[in-house]
């Protein structure tokens, strides 16, 4: 039997409703803080991601081909290059602030393992057009109330605070030559998993020399000048300012986030409630996006989020996508003659918003019921001869087993009446 | 700059709310008639398509590539092999009767034009593990309820539908050699286009002799015993029912749809508000989707329907997809000072569900009422500092441009005040 591409998921039923739950929520979030949704076609030209994308993404993880007239393709590993694209194409026809999300299915060609699939949905959420800090503090809040309306325990999340400008600072006082920037950085970000002896021994080898290291470790402990310059004080503010809304943020100064082209506030929002604190999602400030496109520049702060994420957070946290099931109604006639009578009642139901379907041949109730029973229907209306002769159906509980003969008018509110029947 | 593939779609905010107006419509009708939403993989393996879709889809109008592991692989040209797949892997554990839909993007490379992009939205509606002709009449009442939810005048749109084992008798009388069958439907679904003097000489060439003509004519006149056979009446009794549902249907026994998995009935739905009718979409009857995966055999039948088909034929009859856009607030403070007043307004705002953001520096009223006039803002919210202490705020209703200053408690309707204060 022909299977699906290993690693990706099929979505059944079951696993549908799951993402739709997630779905509803995020736009529920999205819509009610007046931000746009947008979308962009799967495939993008090669040349879009060359630009700018983390090289490891597009050389190592990305499905790259060429079309039947020659042109390298790729699909997308991530959105951001399709909004910069988008936003550069009408820079002078949009807005001048713009409040936009999307959620587009993405492609990686990665080793499957556990919290990685090849496809998944990540939601974009940016907003561009201010550079102000209260733009730092829509988007974070943005990001925590999204986490909240997805069930999650907010508690336990905490959000981590930098900005790329502190770090840049602090290179340039350490005495290594400017093009190990980016791997030092690396390294800072892995300290935490290093003997000190090991730490100590790979600064060396960047040229960071013994004041260099001194000068580090007072970083570290929160005790350096730079982390009094006006690019950590602002920190500090937003922090302050994300504090006053309820959520539990913090500054630190050794926060990087993977991508290149971040050029000042980056935050992570870290689940804290395993014996070591884990990553769940980030974004950050990345003012160059537009202008990189060849458009006038525009200021951008955004983050991205999978569903897979999201799901890996609430199964460790033992909780649920918040979902409320449809209770479905299934119409069961007696009989063929009772099946007009039967379209008519699932009719109703659907006038008034109610998921009814009639069931289908062969008309033998005791089968139809013990499927509604086994597919979880909430309601069965059977239509028998006598009873409909007299106007009349039954209407059977399917949790409690109880049933009930109702006059068919019953079934239509009074207020609808005028227009279902 | 960098543009998107040619012939591909972006979706600017305006076009997406059309596309979020065109899914909504369409979850309105199905999950009201309890069908379940499923999803699958853009991508697929090449094997999967050689079994069963039309030869030229998949040979000409395909995106095909190889991954870094080697493998073929496919970006979908439509849905139904999906479909089989899924279902044949979990034919055991499913319940017999499936009533299923998607709303998957798919991809094909086509040279672009009117009507045709290489990526589009198909809606896929089956229902699967009944052969019986109620299950017929269902699928063609869903896809007109379908059409009306969309905003299409369906008084113009007439179903028209046949049984592929009708025209499989009439080939057989015709006298053609059978491998001929295929070329000789062809023919006869061409035949108003072409003179009467070219349609026979091309009968002649694929074997229909004078005789073979003559029984032909007889049967396009509709007066043959081919269209007394069961087959043919059971169409009748098809065109009946849905006729009882208000529906325009009538039986054509010369429809063929273009794909070779059909095995009875066809339909397809034709727009016949211009001078010559044209086809929005069809479906149909193919029994042997699922054992063609190797499973246990399950009789099906759907349609599929492309948003762009729907999007040409409201264009033309000059109709709007059913939308009714979402009132957003604008909260706008006077200063700084007024920042946290915004932000409870909005608050307050969002718990009742209503869109509402809060207007970002520089905090400029009269430069921020304008851009809200110029963005079609419904209402804004003017937070003033002599008003705010006396727990008050401006509303401004932006059409009418009246505004009225009114206590904080009153944008709170009293039965969530415990909820969201």
């Amino acid at each position: 039997m022909i299977t699906n591409i290993r690693g990706t998921r099929d979505l059944y039923p079951e696993e549908m409703r799951r993402r739709k739950a997630f779905l509803a929520a995020a736009r529920g979030v999205l819509d009610t803080a007046c931000y746009d949704e947008y979308d962009a076609p799967l495939l993008e030209k090669f040349e879009l991601y060359t630009a700018k994308s983390s090289a490891e993404i597009i050389e190592r993880q990305s499905y790259v081909f060429e079309d039947r007239g020659g042109e390298r393709l790729v699909l997308r590993p991530e959105m951001t290059p399709s909004l910069a694209r988008m936003v550069a194409a009408r820079r002078k026809q949009l807005p001048s602030l713009l409040r936009w999300y999307s959620l587009p299915e993405c492609w990686r060609y990665e080793r499957p393992q556990k919290g990685r699939t090849r496809n998944f949905l990540q939601l974009n959420v940016d907003l561009l057009g201010s550079d102000d800090i209260r733009a730092d503090v829509e988007i974070i809040d943005v990001a925590f109330r999204l986490l909240v309306a997805w069930g999650v325990d907010v508690g336990k999340v905490e959000a981590r605070v930098n900005d790329r400008r502190v770090l840049t600072s602090l290179l340039a006082v350490l005495g290594a030559p400017p093009e190990r920037g980016r791997e030092i950085m690396r390294l800072l970000d892995e300290r935490e998993k290093l003997e000190l002896s090991e730490f100590s021994r790979r600064l060396r080898e960047l040229g960071v020399d013994d004041a260099g290291e001194a000068r580090l470790a007072k970083f570290l402990a929160g005790d350096d000048l730079l982390l009094q310059s006006a690019d950590a004080e602002r920190v500090r503010t937003l922090v302050a300012k994300l504090g006053e809304l309820g959520w539990r943020v913090r500054f630190d100064p050794t926060l990087i986030r993977g991508f290149d082209y971040y050029t000042s506030t980056v935050f992570e929002l870290f689940d804290t409630s395993g014996e070591f604190s884990r990553a769940i999602f980030g974004g950050g400030r990345y003012d160059n996006l537009v202008a990189d496109m060849g458009a006038e520049p525009m200021p951008v702060i955004g983050f991205g989020v999978s569903d897979v994420a999201i799901e890996t957070l609430l199964k460790d946290q033992e909780r649920e996508l918040p979902f409320i099931a449809d209770e479905r109604w299934w119409v069961i006639p007696f009989s063929v003659s009772e099946v007009a009578g039967a379209d008519s009642v699932a009719t109703i139901l659907r006038a008034q918003g109610k998921p009814a379907s009639v069931a289908l041949p062969p008309y033998d109730m005791k089968r139809q019921l013990k499927r509604a029973a086994q597919e979880g229907v909430a309601k069965t209306v059977l239509v028998m001869p006598e009873e409909w002769a007299r106007g009349e159906v039954i209407v059977r509980d399917m949790e409690k087993g109880a049933q009930q003969t109702v006059k068919l008018e019953t079934l239509v509110p009074s207020t609808s009446l005028r227009q279902t029947v």
